[in-house]
């Protein structure tokens, strides 16, 4: 599904995108936004994913959380396998509508990341002190 | 600039990317890698934009954070103009290794939305009784 055939209106002026009330979420040409979800409790950052309309409609319309697998290329309602669900308790957009922030509650374990992990971010970007860039690992 | 003459080395297996320590940024098509950016004192979520190799690569140099602007097809050092100067205190990779989040202090009179917020996330998206949807200003 693209923004083109989707339940959502097209953005209108920037003037409207940036501090209008219409919900007029600007997809990408594969008809996607980024969407970051957070903890509900602690706010802390759990994963970046992707919503096309359908899964965007369907996670305002479910209160649960519903992304587009790029790698898999299909609807992902996230936590059916694993239990995982991730119950929204408040969605924003930003400035041009190019981006989703939902606050979750997460089912199951709490945890969110394929690995087995609590969130996404389990590692930083350390530069050395000959220059070289490498990952450690880091708290989730 | 593509991944393609990046200073950054391609993406390995996937035991690799998910669980290795060498920072292997996986571009897309256009280039680039979405990067959260969180207040490095409260952890609240800031904007979210996007960097391609030599942002990302100006990022890690310099301790302040480079974007990309797709709007305007050039280099971004956030807060040149404005003053709201990022800098740097953690960088984080997800699993997948194509979403960075970054820690940031904030210059400047400690905001990052081009429209004067503090933040870019200030309007929340409601479902009416009706099943209408619309935004509403939130804090930030």
């Amino acid at each position: 599904m693209t923004a083109s055939d989707s339940a959502f209106a097209p953005p209108g002026t920037r003037a409207e995108v940036e501090e209008g009330t219409a919900f007029t979420p600007r997809f990408d040409r594969d008809g996607l936004v980024a969407c970051i979800a957070v903890d509900a409790h602690d706010g802390r950052v759990l994963m970046l994913a992707h919503m096309n309309a359908e899964s965007l409609a369907r996670t305002i319309a479910t209160g649960e959380a519903w992304y587009w697998s790029r790698s898999r290329q299909e609807l992902w309602h996230k936590g059916a396998t694993s239990g995982q669900i991730q119950r929204v308790v408040e969605m924003r957009v930003d400035c041009d509508q190019d981006a989703l922030l939902i606050r979750v509650e997460v089912g199951g374990d709490g945890g969110c990341c394929h690995t087995g992990r609590r969130a996404c971010f389990y590692r930083r970007v350390v530069r050395g002190a000959d220059g070289a860039v490498t990952l450690e690992p880091a708290g989730t």
